[in-house]
């Protein structure tokens, strides 16, 4: 059993990269970074129960384990290369198996990501993953480069994993006219889709980026306190898709999109004079970009509503262990 | 919560260097490996209840899943330089987060070992650790390179750390006599070694090597697979300590050193001419190294009983999911 999840993730994505100099079956791998890279690296765990419900699909789970390590290499402007993977499973179910290892090679094929090592072990159902990019020296969009006057933007819409999983429960019949609606925001809960091209398009250009994996304030939230700044957002901006916006009413969707977690789209700050650059760079590689407010002097994150009245919120997304 | 385990370990080990571009804190790490090295990666988990009993104390636990790492680092003739860590613990016990990072810390200082990331989450109680360590191009130590008239050799003594185990249950009176015997090889279960600077002196020496942490017979027994060869060992040449075989007769201590995990010692080959060199080059490291057989044509791994007859095994080490 201990390397047949890593052997079969293999076969499924077979890249040969010729930095993998030892991959898979010895004690470590060997790996050479490409001369004039330096190396962004990544760990991050998904528990069952925890960062996805009960009863999700292997090849989900497989997918999301990998899509959220990318995920912090794009908002770090980092091209993905390696991963190592580290899975707890109670018992060897061969079709669980087979699945994680059908979704983690989906996503990592057209990355030409390779998986050099991994360990797998008996226990309550977790997957860690850890990521491996390259970033030019100097070039890496850190979280601490926000300044005022920067303008706030995020990429695709945001509260949609959030709705997803809200939506999961009860079911609705194949025929309810809702079920596409619920399935798209589903997908974006379990399918999430790291921003990479974005990311490094965003190198020299963004002042400061994050992904968005706690909640836009919670994460907008840590910007400022990196940089040393506050941000002002208005509500009337917030880029929201059409199937959140049809399933729930103005205040729910409000709610999640400022404090639902695991969208993983990018928030990241922009000198003013060169916003228009981005947006169209940005919309050139098909990402969708939006401005959502700016950086002020001060801390937090406060956020004016469609009224123009400053929101109160009980709840800056949800954190472990709050 | 998030960090502060992360947090704490970066305190307790405050070994800045100049490696680490961006360290703790962002999205990602970014590192920078020296020119002319390559980089060795290896991740291992250990879980509750499968890779340490119930109750063992968090610092051990916390070396644990260092050394578990760094022993791979070992096995390839590495040398270790960043770790990232993944946690899942089921609440936020801050004693038991404390007793990790000193745990973690402590193995970590000596050897310069940075923490550049992590992710704590909330579940049932693993660890899961990825290590990168430094080796030159083409200088790795590998599992296939074991070539028939080689010799066999180990570090250290073996089965202590499956005695330790075995010896937990039932605790012994501080005034019994065997109470020491017994903290010995607890201590050889809870705080492994591993053979870090064993491992970069057999570079360009040994023709093969792997760390024992499923049991001799097992580990050799991939070298031979990886190499295409067989293996002979003797009995009568396996080192065991003294609290080993003061405790057990002698079919129980050559049970565990041929299948007990978790010694971390090194298995490694090397060529007849080369036999006395390597040996006194660990001896002049503090490393004891032991001749324990030889690599034959064939398959599999024979051991020869005091007796001079081949022994039978019924069991080839603990594997996960056998």
């Amino acid at each position: 059993m201990e390397f047949r999840l890593i052997e079969r993730i293999r076969e499924l994505t077979a890249q040969p990269r010729d930095d993998v100099r030892i991959g898979i079956g010895d004690d470590a791998a060997v790996l050479a970074v490409p001369a004039g890279q330096e190396l962004a690296v990544a760990i991050d765990t998904l528990v069952e129960g925890v960062h996805f419900p009960r009863g999700t699909a292997a090849a989900d789970i497989g997918w999301k384990a990998l899509a959220v390590n990318l995920s912090d290499l794009a908002a770090m402007g980092a091209s993905p290369a390696w991963a190592l993977l580290a899975l707890t499973l109670p018992d060897a179910d061969a079709a669980f198996v087979e699945g994680l290892a059908e979704g983690f090679a989906k996503l990592a094929q057209p990355h030409r990501l390779a998986l050099v090592g991994g360990d797998t072990t008996r226990g309550p159902l977790s997957i860690s993953v850890a990521v491996h990019g390259f970033v030019p020296p100097g070039k890496a969009l850190v979280r601490s480069g926000a300044r005022v006057g920067d303008a706030v933007l995020v990429t695709g819409t945001l509260g949609d994993a959030a709705a997803g999983l809200h939506a999961l429960q009860p079911p609705l019949r194949d025929d309810d006219p809702r079920a596409s609606l619920r399935e798209f925001l589903i997908e974006r809960l379990n399918r999430p889709t790291p921003r990479l091209a974005a990311g490094t398009a965003l190198r020299g250009q963004a002042s400061a980026c994050i992904d968005i994996s706690d909640g836009l304030l919670a994460d907008l939230g840590h910007v400022c306190v990196a940089s040393g700044v506050g941000a002002e957002i208005d509500a009337a901006l917030l880029p929201r898709s059409s199937a959140l916006m049809a399933l729930y009413d103005e205040a729910g969707a409000l709610q999640f999109a400022l404090s639902g977690g695991d969208d993983y789209e990018l928030c990241f700050t922009v000198p003013a004079q060169r916003l228009a650059d981005v947006q169209a760079d940005l919309s050139r590689l098909g990402c969708g970009v939006t401005r959502i407010g700016r950086i002020v002097e001060g801390a937090g994150v406060r956020v004016r509503g469609t009224d123009g009245e400053w929101l109160t919120t009980d709840r800056a997304g949800w954190e472990h262990f709050a």
